[in-house]
C-alpha cells in the first residue's frame, strides 16, 4: 500500500516508489477547500477538528498524495501564548502584541499543548483513523521562524525588528528562543502521541540569516525542539528554505529527513548530510510550466536522487494558491511511474 | 587620498586602506536626503540633474565614503522603453504596462542612453567634476532583475509570472533578456563615457532561482550586458544577493569584482572566484546592533578578508531607512582604522 513508500523513506529504507506530498497541499488552489472556505475562516477551520480534518483529507483523495499534513497553521501557538492572532485576507498573519522586550517575554503565558492545542490533537486523531493507513504528518513552526512572526507582527521582508532584538539584546533572544523551543518540541510530541506517523518542522525564513549567525541564534534552539520532538520516537522532518549556504548546520540542529529547496542540488544536500533522508526539492512555480517542462523538471530530481533509499519528493516551499490541481496530480503520477519497482 | 583606494581595488592592487561604501547610500536614513525628498518625488531627483548631483555627494561628506554611486534608479530605462513606470509611498515602484507576451517585447521602445537617460549621464558629468577625485560608480539593473520587474509589474515574492514566462514561452523570454542585455550594456557603457569610475550591474533579486535556471535562462545575458559594459575598459562589479548556491556562475557571466550578500563568508566566495575582487558583505541589519557587536561583525569581515587586495568594504544589501547615519559612519571609520597601512 501506498503508506509503505513514505514510511520506508522516512528511514532511508528501499520503498516500493519515492513518496510524493507538498507543502500547503490542502490550500486554495483546490475548489474542494475553496468550498469549505467559503463558509469558514482559516482560524475556523484549524479550531473544528471535522473541518480541519475534512480538509486535511481532500489532497489524499484529490491529488494522490502519499501522506497528509494535518490541516492547521504554524501560528496558532500565538493565541494561547497571549499574543493576538488574526489572518487579513491577503495581508497574511497580524500579531496584535509583538514582542520587542524581555518584558513581552516573560508575560508569555504558558501553553498545554494538550489542553490549549487539544483542537489540533483531536484532528488528528479524527484524521488518522479516516486516512485508514494512509500516513499523516504533524508539522510546527520551528523556534526561528515562529520568534520572526512575534516580533515583526507578520510577515516580513529583511526581518530588521527580529535582528535588531536578536544582535541588540540576546539574552532576551535567547529566553524567547527557548521559550519557543520547549513549546514547539513539546506540541511536536503530542502530535506524535495524537497518532502523527512523522512531524515536520518549518524553519521557512531561516534563509534570511548568515550561516555564524545560524550557529549562534538557533541552532542550539532549532536542536532542544527535535530532541523534544524526537522522544516518542516518531521520525522528524527538518525543513528551511535559503539554506544553501548552511546545510551542514541544519542536519547538526535534527531531523531524520533534512527538507531543502530547489537552490540545493539533491547531490550537495547528500553531501553535507549522507546519513540522512531528503525531502525536496521542485520549485513551486515549475507547476505554472507546460507539461513537458514540467516533466523534464520532476524527471531532473529523480535522476538526482537516483533511486537513493530516503528521497521524498515534494516542492521547495508551499503550493501556491494559483496552481492548476490537474498539474499537482500528473506531478504525483510522474513521480509514481518513475519509481516504480518493476514487478 | 581617499579614491586610491577604491581604485586600487578594482583593480585587485594592494591599497593604503580597504574601500568602503554602502549600497543606498545616499537614501532615506540621511536627514540630508529626506531634505531633498521633502521637495522632489524620487523620479523628480534623477531627472533632474544638479538634484541628483546634490544627494549623491551628501554620503561622501557626511559618511565618509570611499566612493560615490550616482543617485538614479535601475527602473529608468522603463520610461523610455514605455512601460510606465511610477513610485507609490510605502508600496515601491509600479509598472502600467507589465509584460507577459512576445507582443509585448515587440512593442519595446528602442533605447538610446545618450538621449533617452542623457539626464542620469549629465549627472554623472556634475557629480564627477564635483567629487574632485573621488571616485564615481554607474549602475544598471542586471536583465533577469530588471525582467522580473518589467513581468510582475513590480516587487515580488515569489516570481511566479517571471518564472511561468521563463518555463513557458523560452523564446520570449530570451527575445526579453537579449534586448535588456543590450540595452543595459550600452547604458552602463555610455555611463563609463561619462565619467563613471566603475560601473555596477545589480542582479538584486537573481537568488531566486535554482543553479540550473540561472546557467540557462539568465547568464548568457548577463554575460552580454558585462561584455557591452566593460568595452569601454571601465571595470564593472556584478552583484546579486541569495546566491550561494551558484557563485561560480556568477562569476562565469563576468565582473572584475562580485558582489555577495552575507550568507556566503568570503573565504567561500573566494574559493568560487580566486581570480576576482569580491564586495561586501555586511548585512544591513548589523548596523542597528549595538556598537560592541557591530564592531565585532565588522572585525570578522576584515578578518575573513586578512588584508588580501581586491576587497570593497560594503553591506550585502542596500542600507535600510531607519539606519542611524551615525552608525554607518562608524563602520566607514573602523574599516579605515583597522586596514591603513602602518606608516
Amino acid at each position: 500500500m501506498s503508506g509503505d513508500a513514505f514510511r520506508a523513506a522516512l528511514r532511508r529504507e528501499p520503498a516500493p516508489h519515492t513518496p510524493v506530498w507538498f507543502m500547503r497541499q490542502a490550500g486554495r488552489y483546490m475548489a474542494e477547500y475553496r468550498a469549505i472556505r467559503a463558509k469558514a475562516s482559516l482560524l475556523e477551520i484549524c479550531h473544528r477538528p471535522e473541518l480541519a480534518c475534512e480538509v486535511t483529507l481532500q489532497p489524499v483523495e484529490k491529488i494522490g498524495v502519499d501522506a497528509a499534513i494535518i490541516f492547521a497553521d504554524i501560528l496558532l501557538p500565538f493565541e494561547p501564548l497571549g499574543l493576538g492572532l488574526t489572518f487579513t485576507a491577503g495581508e497574511g498573519p497580524a500579531i496584535a502584541h509583538p514582542i520587542r522586550t524581555r518584558a513581552d517575554v516573560t508575560r508569555l503565558k504558558p501553553v498545554d499543548p494538550d489542553t490549549d492545542l487539544g483542537y489540533v490533537l483531536d484532528a488528528i486523531r479524527l484524521a488518522k483513523r479516516a486516512l485508514n493507513g494512509v500516513p499523516l504528518i504533524g508539522f510546527a513552526g520551528a523556534p526561528f521562524t515562529l520568534a520572526s512572526y512575534a516580533i515583526e507582527g507578520g510577515s516580513s521582508r529583511n526581518f530588521a525588528e527580529t535582528k535588531t532584538l536578536m544582535y541588540g539584546d540576546p539574552e532576551t533572544w535567547h529566553a524567547l528562543m527557548d521559550r519557543f523551543a520547549t513549546m514547539v518540541g513539546e506540541y511536536l510530541a503530542a502530535q506524535g502521541r495524537a497518532g502523527a506517523d512523522a512531524l515536520q518542522l518549518f524553519d521557512s525564513w531561516v534563509g534570511c540569516l548568515s550561516p555564524d549567525d545560524y550557529r549562534r541564534y538557533v541552532l542550539p534552539h532549532s536542536r532542544k525542539a527535535i530532541a523534544l520532538a524526537k522522544a516518542g520516537g516518531v521520525p522528524v522532518i527538518h525543513f528551511g528554505t535559503g539554506t544553501s549556504a548552511f546545510l551542514d548546520l541544519i542536519a547538526a540542529a535534527g531531523g531524520d529527513v533534512i527538507g531543502v529547496d530547489w537552490r540545493v542540488s539533491l547531490d550537495d544536500a547528500w553531501r553535507a548530510f549522507p546519513d540522512r533522508g531528503i525531502q525536496g526539492n521542485l520549485d513551486p512555480c515549475a507547476l505554472f510550466a507546460p507539461m513537458n517542462e514540467l516533466t523534464a523538471r520532476v524527471q531532473d530530481i529523480m535522476a538526482q536522487a537516483n533511486g537513493r533509499p530516503g528521497h521524498i519528493f515534494n516542492l521547495g516551499h508551499g503550493i501556491l494558491p494559483t496552481t492548476d490541481p490537474g498539474k499537482a496530480r500528473a506531478v504525483v503520477d510522474l513521480v509514481h511511474e518513475r519509481s516504480a519497482a518493476p514487478v
